[in-house]
């Protein structure tokens, strides 16, 4: 074999070997479809868009640098809007005294299962077994990682407010917490979670009341407005309600499976913690009153609740608002040369991009074009910029949309003008989208068997009339496993029966089976 | 008494009482003086500016809103430098495996004895002794909540790093971690804290090493630019390296006790931890080959700093660049009336300032005066405008420093123009004056004598030769309490000897006792 075949041999050989590699990796990128089977799909997601990890400790969690940046954003607009009605942030301290927590009754109660208990403080070298607790650390009294803050706070709060003056005190906290849960799942449920915990301490009982309806507004806002994610708002039923609330609001949402999931909540405590903290402070009038609370929280869950919303068989779909990345640029180049060219022509157009505050992420890796659309359509960039050098000459690009697959040629002039109306439409689009899908997956049903074949067959929401009683609401749980979600503040009961007693409603509310 | 001579003496009752209570307030808000007691002001200042306060676990801390605002002002500037040089940031969990941290021999010796062990994960209740620690919810291997991440973020680099395209890897944190400390004093050691911390990968021993000498230059930047706390940059001696390095960079800077203070460390690790978790990555010519590594962090430890390096006996000077508030409003008024004719004048004086994006604060509180003078000071917003109905009248305002307690008439059109410049003169005149007492109180000594005499009669910091010995360094620290604080990157040891040993020196160091 003279030298020139030897050359072309392995050229073709390379090439062969190249798209091979390239059909493995497509492959390996291809996921679980949805139907198939709906929790691998998330799983697989969750990691192939590198969003998040498990830990080495069961059931916690390592969020990667996209999953971060994606709760960075969420964690930035929400706290915008807290800020822009008059909360500021605080920190607390992780660590909670044993007696502490115990303070208030059923808020032990719901908590007590799943703590992590710090009962040593020191290490030390054992001949025999290596490093092991020195015994001789053991705390006095044990030491819980909060799994929420408010007894920690209202024992601060106790310091903090004399008199109406110290009134209203809005606080709230971006921390970790931990509760210690048998089954995890990333983003969804893990044994420690990033959230935010606003606490606020009032005058009175309407303004306590205001303010948990303020806050479970902004959720509302937040998870519609740029989530893309359509929310019921409204209360939860007394078994539902956090451990130690007099009521509890919370938004609520359908999951791409069907199952729906809690959002967020907002709780007004009435006088429950400060009873407990001895908290009053003295009136205009010089008397001396107990202080109402509310608290209220959303954490990383609503980044499992953007993937099941948005999600399909590509992987994730972003809305645009809370996408680490609005726009992907795709160069496609064979040489250094073409490479080059399409660099120049590209730099005016980011540059005008930029200018637009738009969120940009190039890919010059030396992947072929093939892989890279795949990756970013796992990635779920709402937006794809594709410039090759046959669209150099004719002046031109390649914009592909997420949401719904769209390609569109542009004009080189075009293409910053025309980006955020588009980045618009996609936030939009997902939402409509997945409104339709809620509402498609509404049910009304005029009776119990009926109710139960929904739920066995189709899942869903399910709306109809309630008798208002915990035995008829842990009955339809034990028996189909939905619980009632949340009894909307739209709601209208009038002329309802309970779907399981028959009983007059004393609620039209919403049942489905839950994370 | 009639009718008119009742309200006469009622008036003056009212304003006697009123005086009483402004001076009993005065005096309440009077803090120890610095030279009179440095630890009872410095803990005065925290708690009276309302920056922080003990959490209900031993050595836990509170951050108070306004002292967060400070610690989130300072993180945001140091959040976008190091985006800026290429760096995103993650989350990696809280809790860590006992055995992950024993593998590496120096890094659990360096934190063994200051660990938060978690051993069970429920509380159960008892009818003898309430709320106590299911026995039966033991753990089978003890966790640990992270004194520092290195071990966490090893055992995941091993999944993330396979080809050297994966280099290099610059990933941080902004997280809580806990080392369980006897000593506790609030933001400069507490149980737990806040801090950044950086974990970054790289492919050659070169690149880590400018790595970690990169981060420097940005925490002294951050030490200087922005805090206005002037720092020497260097290496630690062995002694004083961190658990598991290579080699340690610090920034060291002067305290108002003239101590040291340790305000951020930047290590090069280089294969150390690499080796333990067994982190290799394949080279470009397809070898095996072990990871470099570098981390390094800065804490709510640098709250403290500014605090005792600018502080003073009428408490906080914040630096305008990370205050709060730049600028205090406080109207004088005596009415409604008045109120109303101060806000309109002020109102577009305001609106001017917001448009350049100063950071505003207006107190309408109906305090006199004077007490919101001395709580702003307290609290050292740079800078403080007054206006009264006479400045009204006169279409002027009066401007107050808080670096130098200069007071000037401005005319109402110059307010918003001048503002700007004058917080840049008190963020120079802040660091200009913290230079020039750390230059006062740097010695160049001759004798071992005469070093001890300055350590125990003057303090401040001792540039001097040291003869590079552990044994060296020991002797000098019992007898004296003093450390190597630093080698100082503009070392010159040639033609020194070792204040010590009298040996050739192979350093000239700066020896200091420290926080």
């Amino acid at each position: 074999m003279n030298t020139y075949n030897k050359f072309h041999w392995k050229r073709i050989l390379n090439r062969v070997i190249s798209r091979l590699n390239f059909c493995v990796r497509k492959m390996s990128k291809g996921i679980t479809p949805q139907s198939k089977d709906y929790s691998a799909w998330y799983t697989e997601v969750v990691t192939k868009a590198s969003l998040a990890d498990y830990g080495p400790v069961k059931g916690t969690m390592v969020v990667r640098p996209y999953g971060f940046s994606l709760w960075d954003n969420i964690k930035e607009i929400f706290d915008k809007m807290i800020k822009d009605t008059g909360h500021v942030n605080a920190y607390f301290p992780l660590f909670i005294p044993k007696s502490f927590l115990a303070k208030e009754a059923e808020h032990v109660e719901g908590f007590a299962k799943e703590c992590a208990v710090v009962t040593h403080t020191r290490l030390k070298a054992d001949d025999e077994h290596g490093i092991v607790v020195d015994p001789e650390s053991k705390l006095e009294e044990e030491v819980i990682v909060r799994p929420t803050s408010e007894t920690v706070i209202w024992a601060m709060y106790k310091k903090w407010i004399q008199s109406y003056r110290d009134l209203p005190l809005l606080i709230n906290q971006w921390a970790n917490v931990v509760r210690w849960e048998m089954r995890t799942r990333l983003f969804l449920r893990t044994t420690e979670f990033l959230w935010q915990e606003g606490h606020t301490a009032h005058a009175t009982a309407k303004e306590a009341e205001e303010e948990a309806r303020l806050i479970l507004e902004l959720y509302r806002q937040l998870a519609e407005d740029y989530l893309a994610m359509p929310v019921h708002t409204g209360m939860k039923s007394e078994s539902e309600k956090f451990a130690g609330a007099e009521c509890t609001y919370c938004i609520e949402s359908l999951m791409g499976d069907k199952r729906a999931l809690q959002a967020g909540t907002s709780h007004n405590l009435g006088q429950n913690f400060a009873k407990v903290f001895d908290v009053t402070f003295q009136t205009r009038d010089n008397k001396e009153k107990l202080v109402y609370a509310t608290s209220w929280g959303v954490s990383t869950r609503l980044v499992g609740g953007v993937i099941m919303t948005h999600g399909d068989d590509k992987g994730l779909r972003l809305p645009p608002k809370i996408a680490p990345y609005q726009i992907v640029i795709v160069p496609i180049f064979r040489d250094e040369e073409s490479q080059q060219a399409v660099k120049n022509y590209l730099d005016p157009i980011l540059a005008d991009l930029r200018n637009a505050g738009i969120r940009i992420h190039e890919d010059w890796r030396k992947e072929t074009p093939g892989f890279k659309f795949n990756e970013w359509e796992m990635k779920g960039v709402p937006l794809r910029l594709e410039v090759g050098p046959k669209d150099v000459e004719k002046g031109k690009a390649v914009l592909v949309r997420r949401d719904n697959g769209e390609k569109q040629f542009v004009e080189k002039g075009e293409i910053s003008k025309c980006v955020p109306g588009l980045l618009d439409e996609i936030q939009k689009s997902l939402f409509e989208q997945a409104r339709t899908f809620r509402e498609k997956n509404t049910h009304t049903v005029s009776s119990y068997d009926e109710f139960k074949k929904v739920i066995a067959n189709q899942g869903g929401f399910i709306r109809c009339g309630w008798d208002g009683t915990g035995e008829t609401e842990m009955a339809i749980k034990e028996e189909t496993k939905a619980t009632v979600r949340v009894i909307p503040f739209d709601e209208n009961p009038k002329d309802l029966s309970c779907i399981y007693s028959g009983k007059p409603a004393k609620h039209e509310v919403i049942f489905a089976k839950a994370y």
